[in-house]
């Protein structure tokens, strides 16, 4: 299948255009490659005929270098190729994934800078994944990028599901809104209701992050995001009027990216559909993401976690242990200190988590606050504030880590950086080693603030390469990574599976911080897990707050059940369940769910799905005849359908239903639902009624 | 000699100021401090009754705090002390130090916000010490400086040997001028002949770099600088008419220092005398420094080196193996690159140096370029250029260690860091330890280029505390470290004895790299060397460069007995023998100096001294009865008049006396010299010739 296309260099002479197209596997997806009278490439993308992407120009602007790689290009040879295969993730939605694309290399030289550079498309049946390569050569080697002018034009004023441009975090309620109403929602800062995060890093720039999904008007569903962010800055979308330009994260002096060629860049990649759920089902961005690149994997294992760290949102548990603010790293005597009472990570309640986790079989307590410096942690743009292996003096290491391996049980770390990488990398070494002499296998690492170096963002290429460095170097000491606020994830815990799952998004802690509207949750699997597992820590049960204060009138934006079906909505191999120990004791009934549900697959059926209002996933767990489902609808009630086609034809099995009750209701009724068993088999189809902001679990044996 | 001065909060309810005075120990200077009508503290210093710094004000400007700490002070407390002691250094001028002061603390109190802060100053014969003091207490913990008001207002025109206020470099050509010529010539980039350094980094401020050496009509020689520069930037002083302003290096956002309570800041310090040779004894800045902080000193000794280095800068020899510039850290592999035959650190070459320095005395063999990475590492501002462990193909390190150490010497090793800091910072640990199992004890590192993290500078707070936890770091691996372009020192030498020397100034390369003055090292002794030891690299025989190429008409601007006098008048305990080992074979006679002289001492003497005009020092070699002289003088020929009453009386020494020859002279012959040995005692008075441009080295046993 695989042919030179050859020298186009007369059509240029002529002032022609070259033009190549590609299409996908099953023909639905069309790619056009042309380079325009000026020699600028430009791609378009069609599906079933459609237009998705309008045709769009393709560029990189070096900086100080005023010729650059936008245009007076030729195009001197193209191959396409095609590729149908499978493989076999360490952990997953499923036991083996298809990657079957077909695949057009373009090499373009552009003549006035003697420069070659290469485009690489794959087209996929469910999407396009396209790249910049700067092979080596005698006229560029090391250089900086100033701008990538690559546009995602598109043909129509779609809904779009977006968070606003911001180089430092991704942590906003979605906006809901055409693409015509983005800008002057930015404009105006009239974002989602409630939503008033300070856009603080992107002004005069007008921009949505990706994962951006969307829905035309003619119902295809489109979403465009990046795979296999490696080296550079993340993108987001710089919009001007249907048009999206990608718009890099800077660095302190306004670079953008430092390459050496033989590089290549993130792809870029565009996921199209005219069914929901098949962007949900999607494996394109693991596709386009590089092989497993860990000598070993047997030590890396999915993990279902309870710790000490809701309690502190809802309960007044502090990660401080004292409220002496003017501590310092190594020269504090935290002994001498008054300790402040509140602390949470104190001997006796790990302890009780730990005794919690053995009970009902999770595998590790992850406990935040256990080490010094949370005293002034916080917004101070502070660099030496922990050093990830001093333990506070009520917090009794050797004894924990003997007692949670007497229950079969391990600890997990918290490493809390407070962004200051810099002061991370000195020490995450003796910090990891620290870790294998006291039996902890995985960390969940924090990144609140501005981060340091100072002037880099979370997102930047500095940053992005930060996280990277962070998982490999625990790779070496065998140990799996949870980062949170770090740089969106582009699927590259295909690449370094020991990367187990991220936050970069709004996860539960906001129920406790203003909120997240009832249809969060729908939408997040077509945004923000596109790129990834996330951390979102479900499992709330004790859903309002005045339980634990009168004053307070907060509350969690789902009902009861909605938190059981998250586990199986939310795919990620790290599972919390995130509620107090004693609220599961509550409700032993509800809990036996999130203590039955699997964290690995071998299959994921998406049974149904519409961004914004409803998602249906039935599971299989891996190498068990074990099926889990979930649903969940947004702030409307809805009566799900769930095909049970996908179990195994001609037997009977018992399924669990915990389902919304008649009155349940996320805003005035919460916490009320029922439990019932019945006998399905491969032909029953259940229609349950899922609550407004309400939910379906069943477990299927 | 303590006693509590007491509230003096009713001298400013009636409007009045407090004021304060305190003189040096022999009364010569005095200190004057005081609020003025605001409450802003204000200091002025005068030397027998004249002026030396009229009043000026103190004070610090908060980020983000309307009211910071600069006025509405009232004086809540002073105390005065004296301290008349002395200590042992490890290595220096002398084998113990005086430390001899009279001290005025105060306490001021801002009630608006309720701040406390402190200033010490220090009083000592030959000059002031002073500082800010920011206690622990509730209203201040983590803050950002913004701005450090501290004003050193001069009280006349004076002659002023200074460099142009740049944050990332004093690798500049001194400009000797008025102070009222100074804002004109930065203006018009009108500096000292042939200098045209980019003025890059401190657009629209007019500043110069401590030391600042100046020298008043009335014969008042006074020196700026600043002692103890720890996790704060480096000063710059802005001017404005003949007041100078302190101006921090800012970070990458523009701030200046991030503080955390407890915390002292450098001192600021004036160093005055009507007699320039007491500028040139002073250890003032080293008595302001805090006492060793390593446990133990005894791998600490002063080194004499030769090594691959100068031949690079005449010969043609490369840093780089191959003269392909594509190579990435740890993915290229260089036994497959064509080596480009001008590598300087090959076995064979490395080998004889060892030779050379084995049967000459020297200590150790300094490599540059033995490691992988020098293809493409400098003006790219590239992260991952070097890992420090790599040795190039043809430099069989194992094979020169152990050839090393059977003959008596070490290696010394390398660590070029591109000024990419970050990198250095991860890999450091491991360098060292790699340096620990190859026998090396000492390390040159290098920082050409802007640094990493990009945005800091190699005079901000970020850079300055990374020089130091480098040092400390070596200091756990027992390795000495010199710095070279790393910021200006300010007599951390004493707390860090590892810290040998550093560069931080114009040194010999830059005589292959346009010239330096020969008024130059006439200076560095009033400038740069107040800080600490350095590594200037003299002993350069080969003066006149169409030696090694006809069409190279550059030259050293020195005659070889100035290369000589160095050894003695630019105090280092790490000296290098810069030239060639074919150079020191062709000249054994006058090489005997280099051999001889030592690089630690029980005495000083400053014979003469005139900044820059001529400078003449005698020591005393630690624990040997043998004695140094070195003279040197700037373009104008002088003959010198060196008292030996220095020497024990009554006792006949012998001295071999290098000189320039009758026909000598910088540029015209200036490796003509003649040797003759005399007898002395301590009544002899010795008046050599000293050639323009010229010396006088003189040994004694």
């Amino acid at each position: 299948m695989k042919y030179f296309f050859g020298l186009l260099l007369w059509m240029n002479v002529l002032g022609l255009s070259a033009r190549e197209t590609l299409k996908s596997p099953d023909g639905d997806l069309e790619l056009t490659f042309s380079l325009d009278q000026k020699g600028t490439p430009v791609y378009a993308l069609t599906f079933k005929g459609k237009p998705v992407i309008l045709p769009g120009k393709l560029g990189i602007v070096i900086a100080n270098d005023s010729i650059s790689l936008r245009d007076g290009f030729t195009m001197t040879g193209t191959r396409v190729s095609s590729v149908n295969d499978s493989w076999v993730p360490v952990w997953g939605q499923s036991s083996r994934i298809r990657n079957h694309y077909n695949e057009l290399e373009v090499t373009l030289y552009q003549e006035k800078r003697a420069t070659e550079i290469l485009l690489r498309f794959r087209l996929f049946d469910d999407g396009l994944g396209f790249r910049y390569e700067f092979p080596k050569q005698k006229n560029l080697n090391y250089f900086i990028i100033q701008d990538e002018l690559t546009e995602f034009s598109l043909a129509g004023d779609h809904k779009a599901f977006w968070l606003p441009g911001d180089y430092n975090t991704e942590e906003y309620r979605t906006s809901t809104t055409l693409i015509s109403e983005i800008i002057p929602r930015l404009k105006t800062r009239t974002l989602t209701v409630g939503e008033n995060y300070p856009l603080y890093e992107n002004k005069g720039v007008f921009s949505v992050q990706s994962p951006l999904m969307m829905k035309s008007p003619d119902n295809l569903y489109i979403n465009i995001h990046e795979a296999a962010l490696v080296d550079y800055p993340a993108m987001s979308l710089e919009l001007n009027d249907r048009k999206f330009k990608v718009h890099l994260t800077p660095d302190a002096v306004g670079n953008k990216a430092y390459i050496q060629t033989g590089f290549t860049t993130p792809w870029r990649t565009v996921l199209v559909s005219d069914d929901a759920r098949d962007i949900l089902a999607s494996n394109t961005i693991l596709n386009l993401n590089e092989p497993c690149a860990l000598e070993t994997t047997d030590w890396i294992k999915p993990v279902k976690y309870v710790g000490v760290w809701w309690e502190m949102f809802v309960k007044g548990s502090t990660w401080a242990y004292t409220n002496e603010t003017n501590t310092k790293l190594g020269k504090t005597d935290y002994s001498a200190l008054t300790p402040n009472g509140t602390h949470g990570a104190t001997t006796e309640n790990v302890k009780k988590y730990i005794d919690f986790a053995a009970k009902h079989g999770f595998d590790q307590v992850l406990v935040e606050g256990w080490n010094e410096g949370w005293e002034d942690w916080y917004g101070l743009w502070k660099e030496d504030v922990f050093d990830f292996v001093t333990p506070y003096p009520d917090f009794d290491l050797a004894y924990l880590r003997d007692y949670a391996q007497s229950k079969g049980v391990r600890l997990m770390m918290h490493h809390e950086t407070s962004a200051a990488a810099t002061n991370y990398e000195r020490r995450m070494g003796e910090a990891f080693t620290f870790m294998n002499d006291n039996r902890y296998n995985a960390v969940k690492t924090g990144y609140v603030g501005y981060p340091i170096p100072r002037g880099e963002w979370r997102s930047g290429q500095w940053m992005a390469s930060h996280y990277l460095r962070v998982v490999k170097e625990a790779a070496k000491h065998h140990i799996m990574v949870n980062s949170h606020e770090a740089v969106r994830p582009t699927g590259l815990c295909r690449t370094y599976p020991n990367w187990l799952a991220q936050e970069s998004a709004r996860g539960t802690e906001f129920e406790a911080l203003g909120g997240s509207a009832p249809d969060h949750t729908t939408i997040l699997p077509f945004t923000r897990l596109v790129g990834g597992p996330m951390d979102y820590t479900p499992g709330i049960f004790q859903l309002t707050f005045d339980y634990y204060n009168p004053d307070n009138n907060n509350r969690v934006h789902t009902t009861l059940v909605k938190q059981l079906a998250l586990y199986v909505t939310m795919y990620s191999p790290l599972q919390m369940a995130a509620d107090l120990v004693e609220n599961y004791e509550r409700f032993p009934d509800a809990f036996r769910f999130i203590k039955d549900v699997a964290v690995d697959w071998d299959e994921t059926h998406i049974l149904e799905a519409e961004p914004g209002d409803y998602i249906t996933i039935a599971r299989k767990a891996k190498g068990k005849a074990e099926w889990f489902v979930g649903g969940i609808t947004d702030e409307n009630g809805r009566t799900a359908k769930i095909d049970l086609g996908f179990l195994p034809a001609g037997r009977k099995f018992t399924a669990i239903i915990y389902e919304d009750a008649k009155d349940t209701h996320w805003e005035t009724n919460p916490m009320t639902y029922k439990i019932r068993t019945v006998e399905v088999t491969s032909k029953t189809v259940l229609s349950p009624v899922l609550a407004p902001g309400g939910g379906v679990a069943i477990s299927i044996k």
